[in-house]
């Protein structure tokens, strides 16, 4: 990797750190972008510069966006009184990309892990009960990954909001087993939103 | 690709750009790095705007660094009289890499093509030309990848040399046809420079 000059360097050693990119393809990036420094490199820049300093938790849901309020949250036309519960912000857009669920969400972001010291409170849990008699939620559907962890965790959720009388369902198994949703297509998320079964 | 909001979706598309990114590992990065927004996001935000505003190509063999001059052109230490061509800024990383060259540059910036209509100006072979004079240069090295519009821009070159009585060479055959520089192991590019033929 050496080389390249000290700065470039670094912008290379940072983007190597970027999902789907090693260090070989990183490199292969940034000379793409210093190649095309005015039509790629500065939109670029600005885009990033601009996301980093806007973007922000919603205080409701734990989704991402550029507001305190997430235009989830903030949409009239989404259906009050059905919360959709993911781990993540990925699995959200992967939902959403799917269609078929007009309601709310609720981010984990994460799984319940023992091993990870991972507890409710870091998920959101006890949120996510309070919002159910706030928000006057009568179903919640758990749209958990159908991994070990994603199960533990829908589980738990299932036993903590059981005193709240809210009718709890889950994702049907189209969801194959070790699959996470955001590599799954389109169809079998929303077949699966479809045959729901409740818990 | 829907569904995120629209500034992180023009980021999305603008990560998709970049080669080894389509659009699904594009979503993927952004989202890695909206989850760790003051750890990575902030500081490549940060690398691009600085490298874009202070990348240029260097005035004297088209390396790309911080400088009107180049750090490999401003080095005392780096032999003069031989001159190393390639065809673009990654081959001369490579070459740097591979170790076993410690004169200077000359990067065309691609190779002649009829199709592109890319001429000898446009790869900067008059400058190369000017440079063997200006620069007191005696050995001229074609570092050029083994393809055929590599070979067809190397033959030219080696033609608009001939009247400088400048000692022509190329990388050895160690380099496989149809092969990149940039993709050759480090060992395979110092064999074929150690090797290199007289044109
Ligand atoms: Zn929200
Ligand atoms: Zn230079």
């Amino acid at each position: 990797m050496a080389n390249a000059p000290g700065e470039i360097e670094a912008l290379i050693a940072l983007m190597a750190r970027l999902p789907g990119l090693g260090p070989r393809s990183a490199r292969r990036a940034v000379l793409h972008l210093l190649r095309k420094r005015s039509v790629v490199m500065e939109p670029l820049a600005q885009a990033l510069v601009s996301v980093a300093a806007t973007a922000r938790d919603c205080r409701i849901c734990g989704n991402i966006s550029d507001h305190e309020v997430c235009p989830i949250c903030a949409a009239d036309k989404r259906a009050t009184g059905v919360l959709c519960v993911v781990e993540d912000v990925s699995d959200l857009w992967a939902m959403e990309r799917a269609g078929g669920f007009s309601g709310r969400y609720h981010v984990l972001g994460g799984t319940l892990s023992a091993l990870d010291s991972i507890g409710p409170e870091a998920l959101r849990i006890p949120h996510l009960v309070q919002r159910i008699g706030d928000e006057a939620i009568t179903e919640v559907i758990l749209a958990l990954n159908s991994t070990v962890d994603g199960q533990t965790t829908a589980h738990y959720i299932a036993e903590a909001l059981a005193p709240t009388g809210v009718q709890v369902s889950a994702l049907a198994q189209g969801v194959p087993m070790g699959g996470e949703l955001d590599y799954l297509d389109d169809g079998t998320i929303s077949a699966a939103l479809a045959a729901r079964r409740r818990l």
